[in-house]
C-alpha cells in the first residue's frame, strides 16, 4: 500500500521563531523541491546522498522566498518511508506560507492530520501502537507521561501483544485444519499447550488492563481539589508546590510555564488542582447554597485537599465533610503552624494523626505534603520496565480480547466443537490485531490520525 | 575574535507542534552531542562529515528522553561558522526543556537573544546590515516588508556601501599620508578625483535617505484610521478587503490568521487599521466630547478613512472634519451604493468627484478602493531592485555621515588644510562602517542582537 501524491505541512509549532521547518514526503517530494530550491553551486538534489543537507534559495520565478537549508531522506529511510525533503527556513509565518503554497502550486497537497505518521504506518515503519505513541510523547507533559509514551514508541507493549497473537494465530490455524478432517475425529491442536497459552494470554491480558488505571492517570494528570476557606493559603501553598519545579526550569525559555499555574509535577507525576472558588467557604455554608457545579468538580477530583488553619483547627467542623466525601482520597492539610505555639501544634498532631502540619509560607512540611499525594494516588512507584496501558482505545481491545479468550477457555472446559471455538478465537484475534494494527479498518484509522496534528 | 563556549538554545517557536529544533554551537557542539546521543549504528558524530544527519537516542543516563534526528555542520560551514548541531526532536515542550536541561548540564550556557547570528557576524558570515536583515526577515509579515529584508540579507545595500567606503578610505590614507609631507606641499590625493567621488557618495547617500519614508512604512505597515458612524458598513468592509486575502491562504494552517484582523496587505504592503471606537459618531458630536484619545489615533494614521452611507451623504457635513484634518490624506468612502438609486448615485458621483463609491456588502468597488489607497501610501510602486533603507540605525548612520560628507566637501572647496579635513573623512568612514559592522562598540552590538529572538 503506498501513495502516488506528495503531501507538504509546517512541522514546527506554528508561530515566529529562529526557525520553522516545513516537511514534504511522497515520491516525488525531493523532485518538487528541486523545481523550487536552488542550491549554493546548483547540485540538483535528487542527486545527492540520503540524509544530506544542503544550503540555497527558495525561489519563486524571479523572487527570492528564504534562504534555507534543505535535508532529504530518500525512501525507504525517512520517517514515512517515503522520500523526504524537509525545508528550514526563517520562522516568520509569512515566509513559512509563502513556501508552503509554492509547493502547493507545484505539486503537493497539505497534509491531513497525521498523515505523515500514518504513511509511517502503512509503509510499515512503525506498528499503530507505535503511532499513536508518538502523538502522546508530543503531548507529554511530566515526567510519568513521556515516560510510558517513549517506552510504547519503543514497541515494547505491541511486540508482547504480537508474540502472544502469533502463537494464538498458530493455535487457530491448527484448530481450522481440524474442521477439514471433522469427520475423522483428529486434533492436530494440543489442548494442553493450547489450555496454557490461554492461561499465558489471560496473564498477559489482565496485567496490562490493571495497569490502565495508573496509564490513565499518568497521562491525564490526577486532579486534585483544595477545598478551604478564603485566606487559609492555598495560593501560597501551590506557590510553595510550583516554585521548586519553577527554579529548575528558570533558565529555560518556555511557553508551558504561563499554563502550569495550577498543573504540578510531583515525582514525576502530573497533578492537576481544581478551582472549586464556589467551596471556599464552610462547608455548612456550601451545602446551603449548594453550588452544582461545585459538587461536580468535587466528583471529578479523584483526590481533595481539605486546607485550614492550624489555630482554627478545633473550630472547623470537618467530620460532615468528611462523611460526605468518604468514597474520594481526603487528605487534610492544616497550614500556617507557625502561627500556634509549640504546646498548640503538638497538642493537634496527637489529636489529628492522619493530618499533614505545613506553613506554606516557610515552606514547612511541603515535601511531606508532597509525598502523601503521590502515596495515595499510587502512582509514584512506577517502575523504568513496566509496561503500561495509558489509552482508551488499547484498553478497549484488550476488555474485548480477554473477554473472547474467556469463551475460548470456557469452550475448551467444555469440550466445544472446533467449528464453534474457532469463532471465538478469531474475534480474541481481531481485537488483539487492533492494538498493532494488523487488523484496521479505514474508520478506525481515521478516528486514530484525526487526533494528531498537521505535520506529524 | 571567536569563542570558547558552548551556546545552546530551542530554535524552532516555542510551543508544541510534530517536531522541534534545538541549536548547539561552540567549539564542542558536536563533541557534547555525542555525550548524550546514542546512534543507531552506534557511530560518533564527530566522525561523521558536515551536512550529514544521524538517526538516535538522546539519553540522560539509563533515560531515553528521545528518538531524535541529528545535523552536523563543522566549521566553518554553518550558520555561524562555529561547529554546530541541530537536534530535531518530537515538539513537546517537555521533551525541548529535559533536552535543553541535559545539554545545559553537560557543558552548554543558554544563549542569549540573537547570538547565533551575532557569532555569524563575528565570524565574519554577514556583515552587521545582513545580521539585522535576518531579524526583519522573521518579523516580515508582508510582501513588501519580505522584499526588503531579503534583499538586505543578500547584502546589496551595504555591499554599496563598503564599496563607497573603501574608496573614501583611499582617499583618507593619501591624505593622511600627505601630513606626513606637510611642509613639501604635495598632493597625492587628486582633488579633481576626490571631488568626484564626494558628488557620488552624497547622491547615493541622499537616495538612500529618501527610500526611509517608503522603507520604513513597508516594514512598520500603513496606519489608516477608518472613521463613520455605527452601522455604515466599517467591518463588513474590512472582511471585504480581508476576504480576498484569506481566500488564497484558505488553506494553509497558520497562526498569522488570528493576528491579521486588522491587519490587510494590499499589493504586498500591509495596512494597519486603527480602531477609532471613540469617533464613531459624528465629527460635531466628537468634537463636542473631544475625546483626547481618539485625536492621537488620528493623529498616528497617515491615512484617514472616512466611511458614510451613500444614502445620507447629503444629510452629512464633513467639511469641518476635512478641513480639521488637512494636514492628512483622508480617503471619503460612500457605502451601501446598492441601497440607493441609480440616478441618486450617477448625482452624487457628479456632485463629489474625488469620492469612492463602494457596496462592501457586494464587493462593488473595493477594488478601487484598494488601489486607491496603495496609491496614497505611495508604497505600491517598489521595484524589484530598489535598494531601500528600513532601519532607523542605518537612517541615523546614513544622516550623521551625509553631514560629514557635506563639511568635507566644503573644506574641499575652500581649501582646508588636510590635516583639518582628515578629520571629518575620518568621521564619515566611521558614520558608513556603522552600517556594515567595520566598525562597531559593545553597546552597539548590545543594542542590535537583545532584540533578536532567542535561538536565532
Amino acid at each position: 500500500m503506498s501513495y502516488s501524491d506528495n503531501i507538504i505541512a509546517l512541522a514546527s509549532p506554528s508561530g515566529t521563531g529562529a526557525i520553522a521547518v516545513i516537511r514534504i514526503s511522497g515520491p516525488e517530494a525531493i523532485a518538487i523541491t528541486d523545481t523550487t530550491f536552488k542550491s549554493i553551486g546548483n547540485k540538483k538534489l535528487i542527486n545527492q546522498r540520503s540524509h544530506t543537507i544542503h544550503l540555497g534559495h527558495i525561489v519563486d520565478g524571479d523572487t527570492i522566498l528564504d534562504k534555507v537549508l534543505v535535508s532529504i531522506f530518500k525512501e525507504p529511510n525517512s520517517y514515512t518511508g517515503e522520500n523526504v525533503a524537509e525545508i528550514s527556513c526563517h520562522g516568520s509565518p509569512y515566509i513559512q506560507e509563502k513556501i508552503i503554497q509554492l509547493f502547493l502550486r507545484n505539486g503537493c497537497r497539505m497534509a491531513t492530520a497525521g498523515e505523515f505518521t500514518l504513511r509511517a504506518f502503512l509503509n510499515g515503519k512503525m506498528d499503530l501502537s507505535q503511532a499513536e505513541a508518538v502523538a502522546d510523547l508530543i503531548a507529554s507533559d511530566s515526567e510519568g507521561a513521556h515516560k510510558i509514551a517513549m517506552q510504547q514508541m519503543r514497541g515494547g507493549f505491541s511486540l508482547e501483544i504480537k508474540k502472544l497473537r502469533d502463537e494464538l494465530l498458530n493455535f487457530a490455524s491448527l484448530i481450522e485444519l481440524e474442521l477439514d478432517f471433522s469427520q475423522e475425529d483428529v486434533e492436530f491442536a494440543d489442548r494442553k499447550q493450547f489450555e496454557q497459552l490461554l492461561a499465558k494470554i489471560t496473564t498477559v491480558l489482565k496485567n496490562l488492563l490493571d495497569s490502565f488505571a495508573l496509564g490513565n492517570v499518568i497521562k491525564n494528570g490526577i486532579p486534585v481539589a483544595i477545598i478551604g476557606e478564603p485566606n487559609v493559603g492555598k495560593s501560597t501553598l501551590l506557590n510553595a508546590l510550583l516554585n521548586e519545579e519553577r527554579a529548575i526550569v528558570s533558565d529555560i525559555p518556555g511557553t508551558t510555564r504561563d499554563t502550569v499555574e495550577d498543573h504540578i509535577s510531583i515525582g514525576g507525576i502530573n497533578f492537576r488542582f481544581i478551582d472549586t472558588a464556589g467551596l471556599r467557604d464552610t462547608v455548612d455554608k456550601v451545602e446551603r447554597i449548594g453550588i452544582e457545579r461545585s459538587y461536580e468538580k468535587m466528583e471529578q477530583a479523584s483526590l481533595i485537599m481539605y486546607l485550614l488553619e492550624a489555630s482554627e483547627a478545633n473550630n472547623t467542623d470537618i467530620e460532615a465533610f468528611i462523611d460526605k466525601y468518604r468514597h474520594k482520597q481526603i487528605v487534610i492539610v492544616a497550614n500556617k503552624i507557625d502561627e500556634i505555639s509549640a504546646e498548640e501544634l503538638a497538642e493537634l498532631t496527637d489529636t489529628n494523626p492522619d493530618w499533614l502540619f505545613i506553613s506554606a509560607k516557610s515552606r514547612v512540611g511541603v515535601n511531606q505534603l508532597k509525598n502523601k499525594l503521590l502515596q495515595l494516588s499510587n502512582a509514584g512507584n512506577l517502575g523504568k520496565n513496566d509496561t503500561i496501558v495509558s489509552n482508551n482505545r488499547h484498553y478497549d481491545a484488550l476488555l474485548k480480547a480477554l473477554e473472547e479468550i474467556q469463551k475460548v477457555k470456557e469452550g475448551l472446559s467444555e469440550g466445544l466443537s472446533s467449528d464453534l471455538m474457532a469463532v471465538d478465537i478469531r474475534q480474541a484475534l481481531y481485537h488483539l490485531g487492533e492494538i498493532t494494527g494488523s487488523v484496521t479498518t479505514d474508520d478506525l484509522l481515521g478516528n486514530i490520525f484525526s487526533n494528531f496534528c498537521i505535520g506529524k
